[in-house]
């Protein structure tokens, strides 16, 4: 894949081309609000929420350069987002989309993992699976609009959703590709995948690090439907209107009995799945493979 | 979908038109049999069963109008000939179709859950789960032929069975719609959708209450077959006659090894989950929506 | 299907033709082994292995005549080969084959299981457990390269291994086929392909006792990739080579991940399901299914 970012800031490295992880320098948290009549629009650093009251339906623009990197800050200002869309009875439904050009996210930030104290790793990890648990567990209809790449991290926030619409475009890819930088899927990554795509298309798929274009994603069911890129938003609202049809409760019920075990299992495991990763990450060989890692992608930009 | 049922019995209200739940009178349960040389045919209110003793093959024609509308009698009805049939040795293969027209049976009677004592609305779900342990655990090879729409409990009945042959009539449709009507499909529902179509299909399917076309239910493999509506129940007996070609005992076990965790976790869970669709049910708001829902109906029939 | 196979052996009965199970000979189990260069070339009786210590990837050619049925001996023979493998650090990827015209592996010998006393029935089953246990539990990446038919425990074989190529030759036929013969597929083979082909192609598959023409068995998953009969270790060869470009730690944990939970149920229970194997196997009746199935066989070779 042929880099299309610009790499401006300090610090950021972006290691997106090859489809994999990414890493962007920390964006500042600092969320300001404002209410115009019917709309909601919150906008911070990194995220544009724009809430019609009308209709009860929330989307949240996600627009931290240069990829939608999940940083540390990036992630925590994405849960105190859910946690307020969650808790506004107004919000109903939820739309993930990226304001950034040719990539919906790119998945956690390489950053988080490389030189960092195991403290800084733990609590890292422990956002990640925050954000898992808000989006896995909403109460919102949530539909993600993939109107970019969608690799690692950028799938898994996709699967947590209740609908995938992706854009038709064969340049962009989706998929759990962890495997491929010597990194794995954690169990509740693995499981969510399962509970989409079925044990053996998981398999095969966090086996060989898979990204998969469009046209396979839908034909494996890891999106739903596939729409041309600049109708990706516009279909996710059609979409969201039919699903806010259904009566909420008994939805809401539904979509606990079909996730419970998955989101129970990691709610029950957090401490131990956060020293796994810790314990792995840490490790000289896999600090010396994301060292190289970063270095030939450095050598590339060059 | 056009109403194309008449109602002719006081207290029968039916909604099946909208292709939700039923309702209609409560059949009397009254079983005579006959027995006529090799053929052994038990006729009820509501129940006609051809024995053939030469193939070991029942057939159990469902006539209750006018939709097959799982009332408590109609349940119990079931249940006994079921516990009839799984005794008798001579019977080895099991067809569940529908006499009467456009219809193989329209789910749970709504009339059983509407202004019922939590007692009655228990004893009404007791004979559902009866229903449901029955049919998923038995010992003889069962098959439904869907020879007409089959919403909510008439598809659950038939995905507990073996396989499934449906009328290629796309003015037919079956799913679990009961999130629709604001009603939670329970676990063991759920379960069993799981067990045939996978999870996705069935997180997706249970959230919209879908209904699928035949070929939309043949392509997800929640029907097993579709053939011209005429030949449904000639195809069942010749697919019969292949499964009862497989030696019987290594049948049973293999299908018991398949399904017993599913039918394990609902007979260890019988009296909770009981109290959670009594408590559940009985509910002022789920009361409310139950109560709109009929008079919208009315009104449509007015 | 038209018996191919010569019947030179003493006490060697192929049931084959009727792709259920097989029996033969007992080869004598005499591995001697060779190094030549940078190949490790090991040969036994029934075994041929192709070490490529360049590539790290050994290629096992099953060659106990007539149809590789998995005998004692045999079994015995391929878990310490695979146990060599898997210790030796210079193996990265096993191909496993077949030496033999038309079969990949006919299945578990018929004949450990006829008229044997219940302490050689157990023994026999040990080893079919231990070679499953290998097999799926595998540190090198695993390929089938299935140049043949592979009913019943040559299925299991396949599906145990992490990617599977079978000749596009409609002659072939795959599948476990264990329910035809009267005979119970344990729950580790029903769970290792539920694990490939999800839980309704499974339950329909063992009830029926399927066999699956390539074609067939490519539109479940229950194989990957169909090639040209001549291309089938070519393209098994291509694939490692992919396979062994993931980083391997990785890729390793991940495959634990998936099959870790299948494992374990079988190491916690070994000793039952030896126990549910002999009861099975030694009753009367499933002997007396045995010996008519055999004597079948004779007279169709008569």
């Amino acid at each position: 894949m042929r880099c299309v970012f610009r790499y401006g800031e300090t610090a950021c490295f972006c290691v997106f081309p090859e489809g994999l992880l990414s890493c962007s320098s920390h964006g500042r948290l600092c969320a300001t609000s404002t209410s115009i009549s019917q709309r909601n629009n919150s906008s911070s650093a990194n995220l544009k929420v724009d809430h019609d009251q009308t209709t009860g339906v929330a989307v949240m623009h996600m627009q931290s350069p240069p990829v939608n990197s999940l940083s540390l800050d990036f992630l925590t200002e994405i849960c105190i987002t859910l946690d307020k869309l969650e808790m506004d009875k107004g919000c109903r439904g939820l739309i993930i989309t990226s304001s950034q050009p040719k990539v919906f996210c790119a998945g956690l930030d390489i950053l988080e993992m490389y030189g960092k104290s195991p403290e800084r790793c733990g609590e890292f990890w422990k956002a990640v699976q925050e954000m898992w648990l808000k989006l896995y567990g909403s109460n919102m209809v949530t539909i993600a609009a993939i109107n970019g790449s969608s690799p690692a991290g950028g799938c898994l926030m996709s699967i947590t959703c209740d609908y995938r619409i992706m854009a038709d475009n064969p340049r962009y890819s989706i998929g759990l590709n962890e495997t491929k930088l010597g990194i794995v899927a954690p169990f509740w990554f693995k499981e969510t995948m399962v509970n989409t795509v079925g044990h053996r298309n998981t398999e095969t798929s966090l086996a060989l690090g898979l990204l998969y274009k469009p046209a396979e994603a839908l034909s494996i069911g890891l999106v739903d439907q596939l729409v041309p890129e600049d109708q990706v938003l516009s279909v996710a609202t059609q979409t969201m209107t039919k699903w806010l049809a259904i009566p909420e409760h008994a939805r809401q019920i539904t979509k606990s009995m079909m996730r419970k075990s998955t989101i129970e299992k990691l709610r029950s495991n957090r401490e131990a799945d956060i020293q796994n990763f810790v314990n792995f990450i840490t490790k000289e060989s896999i600090q010396k493979s994301l060292r190289m890692y970063m270095e030939m992608l450095k050598q590339k930009k060059a």
